[in-house]
């Protein structure tokens, strides 16, 4: 409870954030353990909570990942809000919310949010009532608490779809990446195998992906030709180029 | 109110629609002029309002799209949530809820879904606090009560965006369409003109454009063939062909 009496927390709505990163040829989910564990497996969730009546959605989204997780300063975006009447029903779930909640029973519609990030630019650090952050492979994510899962897998195909009309990709890169981490990253949003000739082809011929004069450091392999992405050629650029 | 504990209207989130349509070279949207009427002006909105405690979004964004206009059976995808804390503070709008709403100082959450449909498949009739309920050219479309220019805006926008992977243009159009109402469709989305035979061109080698063994009928100048949409070279065609 804070002082004002609009800084109060809704009962009916809250935030749930999707924070992707590339680490290790692997799509990770960063995930909380939430605070008091619920059982001896843990209790994973996205890192989410009720909103303050005073504060926007967006706002809300940055500052309940900030008081979970630390991080601050990505750029979160809305994909999705969820509001079945039965997204509540696990007895787990229902034991931490009468712990926890000011009215637990309570309908929570939750507004989902998600965020692509560089893993190694982020250190999370667990508060409030996560115990732990962790990033999770996203095919190694199991039962999550309320309908998480759910959220999850609809952010991950709602990236896919924005794979071919926003420069999705490049968020998850290092500045200076080879081609062959492009494709990986393609290849793990799209579940499928891309034919490297072919990828190499037509990613070029896209003109936002440019060759640098520098080529990878230290690794055992010929080193591969370092490419930068070109935000203005992308600007409209995948558009435009259908008609 | 009804019968049952459950059944309650949520002071907290609403649903709206934006119900695009094609008709006559323009895109419209459908608007209802609320009950009671707040001054000689009209109150335009979209068709929206409270949902109940027991059902889900997207069976809320059909009710009540259905009690306010009698439209049903259309498919609604939800694409936006709208909670700013400042979104209700015209004065007409606060006096507007005071006269119908159980709690009208409760903070709104809307959640806002759109539809494209063939105008001339549907009769709106108005209907609850819908006095009238009307196709109005987006073009045309003045002050909306609360936030409502804005969800249009977005509407408008999430459409353009979704219109090079998702087969949009065809849900406006009927069965049957010629080239020329084709190409009005897409330059109307994309608020700009597009040359004719790279349209043309383009469009033909999606491969999902088919033409048929018939020509228009009853028109003063000379017959253009007709064509069809083909859903099955569309999933997956659009996107699969980047790479």
């Amino acid at each position: 409870m804070r002082e004002t009496s609009n800084h109060e927390l809704n009962p009916n709505v809250s935030v749930d954030n999707v924070i992707l990163g590339f680490d290790d040829d692997e799509i990770k989910v960063l995930l909380i353990e939430r605070q008091p564990a619920g059982s001896s497996n843990g209790s994973l969730a996205l890192p989410g909570n009720l909103i303050y009546d005073d504060e926007t959605l967006d706002q809300a989204a940055k500052r309940v990942l900030m008081e979970l997780t630390g991080i601050s300063d990505i750029y979160l975006q809305q994909f999705h809000t969820f509001g079945d009447p039965g997204r509540i029903t696990k007895k787990q779930d229902i034991e931490w919310l009468k712990a926890v909640r000011a009215h637990p029973e309570a309908r929570v519609i939750t507004v989902a949010y998600f965020s692509l990030i560089r893993i190694d630019e982020y250190e999370p650090t667990p508060s409030a009532f996560a115990k732990n952050a962790i990033w999770v492979p996203v095919d190694e994510v199991k039962s999550l608490v309320f309908d998480h899962n759910e959220i999850l897998n609809k952010a991950l195909v709602d990236v896919q779809q924005k794979l071919y009309h926003q420069p999705i990709a490049f968020k998850l890169l290092p500045e200076k990446f080879t081609l062959a981490q492009l494709q990986r990253v393609y290849e793990i949003i799209l579940q499928t195998e891309l034919d490297k000739r072919n990828f190499r082809r037509k990613i070029l011929k896209t003109g936002f992906v440019l060759p640098l004069d520098e080529k990878q450091q230290g690794v055992a392999h010929k080193p591969a030709t370092l490419y930068m992405f070109d935000q203005s050629k992308f600007n409209g650029g995948l558009q435009v180029s259908h008609f």
